[in-house]
């Protein structure tokens, strides 16, 4: 059994988080076992009650972070896509994890914001900026951008490819991966 | 790596089931990874905001559900130890296993309520019994017992080492774990 760690994306909504997380797995897998938590679904399934704000992001947040840890534990590389826009709660994810020998990667999957309003794929933000959702993160609610990421990916101008070999680059650098 | 599996304890309040867990999960430990989902952890570090209305006890379980079929698709074997009072509830945590493969059994942790009241190891019987607690499952909200559990064990005539030892028993002949 390989050892767990767990790669964390955080970037706003639209940077790229849950396409690298399904790329980055998909090598990963090669040589490992891999589970995506993806921000998203763990709402859907877990956090139905939850809103946007801080209170309730961060319980979310450290959802996905316990539940990382458990399969972290088992062996299991485990890669988090959600926009986790606080810094104070990435730390204290990071801390949980390493306090439990967990390797711990954050990876700031950084995008202009002009660039993902220009992009709007989902037509968020177009919404947001009418005004017709509150606390969008980057247009009505803050995002605290990692001040010491383990790794920074600029989706706004770098491939999936290319973003893609960045992460892997810098885990196994640090030898969390291996590819033979 | 072994496959993973989840053994469902169900049963009322102080009938045994933690202590269950932790004694099956010992013994398992020497042959396969495990990692036990206690009700009332969970529900302190995941499910904070849940009352004991059925639709907030189903919710309980169903992310109990989630994690632990998260787990065993990584080959863990897990524990659940919750009261999950509601048969159908049960039914569907099994469906959802098993439509992924993942062995599911049932162990109905089964002690006369009479027992349980005598005991009351944590004062919650008599305070359920004076109306000071709201939905206490036996009391004042319902216990379904399962009506083709895979395993029975009798906490108030058995040992814990007896019902260790049945409930093994069942994982043995089910070809879910060998101990060599």
């Amino acid at each position: 059994m390989s050892s767990g760690a767990i790669l964390w994306l955080t970037g706003l909504s639209g940077a790229g988080k849950t396409t690298l997380a399904q790329a980055v797995g998909e090598r990963l897998r090669a040589v490992t076992a891999v589970e995506i938590l993806d921000g998203e679904e763990l709402r859907r399934d877990l956090s139905q009650e939850l809103g946007f704000s801080k209170a309730d992001r961060d319980i979310n947040v450290r959802r996905l972070g316990l539940i990382g840890r458990l399969l972290a534990r088992h062996g299991v590389f485990v890669i988090t896509a959600a926009i986790s826009p606080y810094a104070d709660t990435r730390a204290e994810m990071r801390r949980a994890a390493e306090r439990e020998r967990i390797p711990f990667v954050e990876a700031f999957v950084d995008s202009s914001l002009q660039t993902l309003i220009d992009r709007d794929v989902k037509g968020l933000y177009r919404r947001a900026l009418a005004g017709e959702i509150d606390h969008f993160t980057g247009i009505s609610d803050p995002y605290e951008p990692p001040s010491q990421p383990d790794v920074v990916v600029k989706t706004d101008v770098e491939s999936v490819r290319e973003s893609v070999e960045v992460i892997l680059r810098v885990l196994v650098d640090r030898g969390l991966v291996a590819f033979h």
